[in-house]
């Protein structure tokens, strides 16, 4: 059984979009992984294809139906289910790396992509939906971040990444911003690569990377430092 | 002069993707923000196209060579160019509301998506790129990293959202998490709107909104009431 994706989001179009180029492209036809999206507007009931209605008290934008959506994730995603099912939110658990690994190793994720103001708050609760978030901004809807949450797990899917792209130096792999690279040519603008780097010295180069990692993290990411 | 973003990409052909649905679509059109992605490949001299090359001192992975970049971001952006000169990477600064507010208010932005294992220092030196994070997680390049920058900025952009769909309300506008949101049924699987939603009494709506968010936030995320 492969890591498999089921998404739903009024814009199934937009899937497999970016998640098709590159390394997880070649992931997803080698079947490392399997990618569906479904309309959430297929489950409305009504003659327009309601998805949407005011939110109860007032306020600006328009909140996804709880009935519609429940109908939705029931189809794709039966009570025994083993995929955890995540709702994109800026109110959400935020995203990590662990939490990369974590999903990784299992068997996949349902991703509902909300839109508009937001999800009935009722179905979240009915449906155990866990909601996550990308990062601390807000988006038009969630299926940008079903993408990024995707790109971040199914790179660490084993096979995914060829054997010459290893991630075990990445930043947050280690609790640190990754150290600066550098390449050929030798001398760029006037700038050379750093002595140490061309010494062939493993040891030393090793030292000067956990160094660099190290100053750059306390500089841009103090906070890092303190977990 | 309208919001102008320039994308030096591997793969342009992902743009707009995701950024041409929606509301971002129709600004788009509408000609509120343009949008430009350039193939790196181009800038090349070499008969092979070449891009990257190994890593000085040695490691995994391959790193994107600074005088094809360098070309790269002189053919798109001249040194007098307004527009800051960002590159999507983990050890960026994160971004928040607040910088997408910041960029939304200027001229545009030139957007280096990364690939492989980094990008040479010394073109991100002399270039001045400022290095931007959306999250602290890896991705397999900086082309969805830069559509989530895009949609966040973007829809900032005074008339992309329709005037229904304000922000004033959205998660950390106000250092909160949002409030939970509720639409019709009023009631569903047994469970009711509540009821001061209903009451049609503003005052007690906008206090319990303001007391949800509050809670909300104090159990997902108390570093947000730190700051």
């Amino acid at each position: 059984m492969s890591f498999s994706a089921q998404i739903i989001t009024l814009f199934p179009e937009l899937f497999p979009g970016p998640l098709g180029a590159s390394v997880l492209g070649r992931g997803l036809r080698d079947q490392l992984w399997s990618l569906d999206a479904v309309q959430l507007r297929d489950f409305a009931t009504d003659r327009h294809r309601t998805v949407d209605d005011t939110p109860a008290g007032g306020g600006a934008g328009m909140v996804l139906k709880p009935d519609v959506l429940a109908r939705a994730i029931d189809h794709v995603s039966p009570p025994d289910d083993p995929r955890p099912r995540l709702l994109m939110s800026p109110r959400g658990k935020p995203l990590t790396q662990a939490m990369a690994h974590e999903l990784a190793a299992g068997p996949g994720a349902v991703i509902v992509c909300g839109r508009f103001e937001g999800v009935d708050q009722r179905v979240i609760a009915a449906r155990g939906l866990t909601e996550v978030s990308i990062g601390d901004y807000v988006l038009a809807g969630g299926e940008v971040a079903a993408m990024v949450l995707l790109e971040a797990v199914v790179r660490l899917i084993p096979g995914v990444l060829g054997a010459a792209e290893s991630h075990a130096d990445e930043s947050f792999e280690h609790g640190l911003l990754e150290y600066p690279q550098f390449t050929r040519p030798q001398s760029f603008e006037g700038r050379d690569i750093p002595e140490v780097l061309t010494s062939g010295d493993h040891g030393k180069v090793d030292k000067w990377r956990q160094a660099e990692a190290l100053a750059l993290t306390r500089v841009r990411r103090p906070d890092l430092l303190d977990e």
